[in-house]
């Protein structure tokens, strides 16, 4: 089963995909599983081992090197386990009160090198930029299939934070439905943008800017904050300072920046927390081909939204109190992470 | 310090409370912490230690047995670690584009049984009652403070779920603002009585009895199943069948009736899932003290809400696609849970 359903109270859309587990004897592995350890030899991920994934989707060559095999410094792969499917149309329907979707979608590994042992925080910047460039590649590529009204990249780096595979990979999901988050975050910067006629993002930045305590970094080009309402320690967003909603119109020089600033930043937290797991997600803008089906509602989307990447350190574990009630309890404030990230020497 | 900080993107609030940790060094603890283990005879929550802890709120005392000292089956005392504090007025103040308001509130734990070792579900009924009997007086107390918007009353049960401490024990927190997700709730239940003049919880579990799939157990006056849209495995929701916005209205009975439910549903899971960690939350109506303060606003709440307890047990780890997303990937449908909860033999 396959499927998206809607909880009429929360507002919240569940992918319910069950090919994996259904009893608790099956969710186990999932319990204590260590980060799954293989080998390099035996990696599906690793340079060499190209037949060991479903056929490759995009992949940035090495200047020379042929098509298949070896020779690409990242690769995108659909991923084994999908928790939705390319295949078929998307059916909305009633099921009494509630609501679902059939569980059309894409779900792709972004295998980020060759080399089993990279991390990203340790990456050449023409290596940290073809990274980037998969981003944008596969961003751009899902927006055409007008049935997919939002593209989510994200990463979790170590088990902690979810991660599966020990190699370095980030991952797409791209859905038909928005996300409650996003959707949140959306209403929220054009209830601004009408009552103001200024991006909610931008105004939030200048005053960073102004006040600095919570600037982590900041560049002509891109800044990174520790918002003034973090959840979690040293909790951090980053965000191109000038008005921007869509990552996917970045052009190469732009990744170029923001690949040099993002590493800078995922530098810090290596050095200062310990290479901490860790999760980062992408928010652009939603789809375009899905938007033009609802023109009045998007029409202001290049003025009121602006993209940014949020990034969370898993250092403390979540409690009972954050599932329940939506308030989070934060012992780090702010100000103190975003100093104590400036200051770390690299 | 401590208070209340609001994203405006996400309309959340925050609690920063920053007592105990700062600096990632700090966080340490936190962050490989097996469940602090404490011999009873220097656990501050057994019967014989009630002077190694702040002084007692409630208690639920055994017939004859002298206040103060041992002779009890549940007691109240507030949080040595409190994220909130109760002294003060409310200061509600915007910085620049964001707002806050001092950490005023109540952070107390209810200490469920004298015995280290006891487990809810291996409670007696009267011992399940007392521990109820708390919930109640804390709520209905608490509520008469004006201040307070919303009380929280919610249990972590093992270390996995957020528990820090073994002995058995809940936790009530009260807040100057009302959490997203109860707001969200709120809302929801506010614009289908608004369309239809009908509980939209009623709504729901009528189609669940209709359905019965997701039926774990039923009774006549209590009903738990697996939501439609469950975020996790196994995740429940707990309600009174017949219509009623407040536990604190709950009699005597009530409390009764509801500690057979509740116990049998524990046990379930006890037995059927191996003992999981689990957390619960009461999710009932805000203070009505606050509510006299926006007549309005409030004016249909007996009508229009419901009151439940979610209850989730921690079978899979959250990876990073939940947190940025607000969407969830539930590996088990929630008809699968019901049924193989109904089928434990108890």
């Amino acid at each position: 089963m396959r499927e998206l359903r809607h909880d009429p109270i929360q507002k919240r859309w569940v992918i319910i995909s069950s090919d994996r587990a259904r009893r608790p004897v099956d969710l186990e592995p999932d319990l204590q599983a260590p980060e799954r350890v293989v080998e390099p030899a035996r990696c599906p991920f690793c340079g060499g081992n190209e037949d060991k994934t479903p056929s490759e989707i995009w992949r940035w060559r090495d200047p020379g090197a042929p098509a298949g095999g070896p020779g690409w410094s990242v690769r995108v792969v659909p991923n084994k386990y999908p928790a939705l499917t390319i295949e078929g149309n998307v059916e909305r329907e009633a099921v009494g009160h509630y609501d679902r979707v059939n569980g059309v979608g894409a779900h792709e590994v972004i295998v980020e090198s060759p080399d089993h042992g990279k991390r990203l925080a340790d990456m050449t910047l023409s290596e940290f930029v073809a990274v980037l460039r998969a981003y944008r590649a596969r961003l751009n590529d899902l927006r055409r299939d007008a049935r997919l009204r939002y593209i989510l990249i994200f990463k979790n780096y170590k088990e902690r934070a979810g991660a599966s595979l020990q190699h370095p990979h980030s991952q797409v999901i791209a859905t038909p439905v928005t996300p409650r988050t996003v959707a949140m975050e959306l209403d929220s910067a054009r209830q601004h943008y009408g009552l103001k006629e200024r991006c909610l993002f931008c105004d939030i930045l200048h005053q960073e800017v102004r006040e600095q305590e919570r600037v982590v970094q900041m560049d002509e080009h891109f800044i990174t904050v520790a918002p003034y309402a973090s959840r979690f320690p040293f909790e951090l967003m980053l965000a191109p300072r000038a008005h921007g909603h869509d990552f996917g119109l970045l052009d190469d020089a732009g990744l170029e920046r923001l690949a040099f600033h993002f590493r800078d930043v995922l530098r810090r937290m290596q050095k200062g927390l310990g290479d901490p797991p860790y999760n980062f997600l992408l928010h652009t803008a939603p789809n375009t081909e899905s938007m033009n089906k609802r023109p009045n509602y998007w029409s202001t989307i290049a003025a009121d939204w602006h993209w940014h990447i949020e990034i969370l350190p898993r250092l403390t574990s979540v409690a009972g109190f954050e599932w329940g009630t939506g308030y989070y309890i934060n012992p780090t404030p702010p100000e103190v992470a975003a100093a104590y990230l400036r200051e770390v020497e690299l």
